[in-house]
């Protein structure tokens, strides 16, 4: 029932990616050396999709009626990945909760691209397609009532392989991920919970985790033609290669393993509270700068727009609906303008 | 009654545009030899305001109620603008018509985004602070009827001084421009109307012009990652100098004053069009395509955020209110399945 869509744009979807019936065990090459159950690249694998599995089954708990709708897909080139999304339940307006993993040559602008600018760039000198293994599992989740938070988190492991033509040469591996609210009012209590949660996964790696992926969350989440964040953050880092592996493979998966109670008790406590036309229609508006910040600035949404990823499983970011309305000021004082206030200045919450 | 806004953003904003209680006369500054009412500038400037006039009070007559509001602001560095926005009328959502008159010198790269790839390149290799003058007419028509379609147009002269330690070098200019139409379902009554106001006014100046500028629009206004167009087209073009100066200024007028004639009679006739709340809600997905193509794809857009242009006037172009559902494909041969099969492969209409 598509509509044929011209030209070369088109074509390249149709090889990108290929929907399937089933999930398969794993996304792996069996044949593969680096698939075996013990290599980072297989654990990571079943740590998110066991993340995808707990999320979501707690989503569903929490909405009562809402089921997620599951798309599995392949990809020609090398793996693929696992959509699920719940659209329109009781309690959440739009749920999505991806995992991917892909794995080919990319282009050496593709690589030079998820790299980003930070680490070291003497690497991508040597031009010509670079072997490489990504795997994440993204999640926006967005609820109805204007007093229960969006919540977004992304964790992801990337590795170069050693090129055929040198066997022996040293891997690039890194980790990135977060995980950030953004409510539309600001219960405190909520707030320091969250930021509460993601500190204690920190604190059992590095003590400096906490305070430095705060400011790199506030940092990244930043609009920059508001000069606002898009919301009251959480943490963020990316390209991480500078600690021991299995320590950061196990500072991911702590954080992962966050997302359900540093989010669902604020969903129970919140998901019922009442509310007023007017707002549900400043939640509207906020869901607008996220549209904004997604669009314009994230680094995941751009690269994969530009990309040709899977576009349904990219924009699943975006909230059911959204509202811009020309020069709105919130009146000083009043909450709406406390929430904003906090967007433009980011505060320390515990 | 504004949240202080830290940083360096929020001081270039603040250098950038000063609020004005009342519109001067001309944005020209009196001294200036350019500002002779003979001059180009002179003359787009007062063709655009008498559009804004036209146009505004032929929107307040179609909607009824609803009335603009206006905000008159200048900038240090040369030069203002008048934006006005109707919002939440009876007949229009948001309807925003704003001109600016700005001029002043433009760092090197900013010439370059100005001018875009088209065109000689030469001359931007002399690096250094470029002299110009940028003036337009730019406007976004949202009406609540899912059946009255949204209307964008947007008419610009550009030009470049001569250095000061050359005051004898030429001068560079360009016209650019276009109107188009994105309604929500094609009445082909309005879609043929629209289409040939815009070829009568392009074959006034040139048999060829309505052929190549219907074509640059189909291809201009491009959702690349959908491959589809935002809407049904109607002309476009850009970085127009290879023609007589005289000529391409009588056909940036010729087009702007079609404006009224192509598109109020559309709109007198679907205002009152009954509708059901799935129209409402495939208009509100259609709206959010909108918003995908302005904020990932527009020049205008893009450049305005970047360069720290007026945000409220930028985004004015927005949608009150858009829509993102996961995964909709509307049935094969349904009234919005023809829509979307246009949008992805552009028809003829006259």
């Amino acid at each position: 029932g598509r509509i044929r869509r011209g030209g070369v744009c088109a074509a390249v979807a149709i090889e990108k990616e290929v929907p399937e019936n089933e999930r398969p065990e794993t996304f792996l090459r069996s044949a593969d050396p680096a698939a075996v159950s013990t290599s980072v690249r297989a654990r990571f694998e079943k740590m998110i999709r066991d993340v995808q599995d707990e999320v979501c089954a707690a989503l569903e708990a929490a909405d009562g009626t809402g089921k997620f709708k599951e798309d599995v897909w392949s990809r020609p080139g090398g793996g693929g990945g696992i959509s699920r999304v719940l659209q329109d339940g009781t309690v959440f307006e739009k749920a999505g909760v991806n995992v991917s993993v892909v794995y080919g040559t990319m282009p050496p602008e593709a690589y030079r691209a998820a790299k980003g600018n930070t680490g070291a760039d003497n690497e991508g000198a040597k031009a010509g397609p670079v072997p490489f293994f990504a795997a994440g599992i993204s999640s926006v989740l967005h609820p109805k009532n204007p007093f229960a938070p969006t919540l977004h988190f992304n964790y992801r492991y990337f590795e170069t392989d050693a090129p055929k033509d040198a066997p022996g040469a040293p891997r690039q591996w890194w980790f990135g991920g977060g995980t950030d609210l953004t409510p539309s009012y600001i219960i405190e209590e909520d707030v320091k919970h969250f930021h509460s949660i993601q500190k204690k996964a920190c604190d059992k790696f590095d003590p400096t985790f906490y305070p430095r992926f705060k400011k790199w969350c506030d940092d990244y989440f930043y609009i920059k033609h508001r000069g606002e964040r898009r919301g009251l953050g959480g943490i963020f880092f990316d390209d991480m290669n500078d600690y021991d592996q299995e320590m950061l493979l196990g500072f991911a998966t702590e954080c992962a393993k966050s997302v359900v109670p540093a989010y669902i008790p604020i969903i129970e406590k919140r998901k019922d509270t009442p509310f007023t036309e007017e707002h549900k229609a400043w939640q509207q508006l906020r869901r607008g700068r996220y549209v904004e910040f997604n669009l314009v600035y994230d680094r995941g949404t751009t690269f994969g727009l530009k990309t040709g990823g899977r576009i349904e499983s990219i924009l699943v970011s975006l909230p059911l609906t959204a509202r811009w309305q020309y020069d709105h000021q919130p009146e000083v004082g009043s909450e709406e303008w406390k929430l904003l206030d906090a967007c433009i200045n980011p505060k320390e919450w515990l």
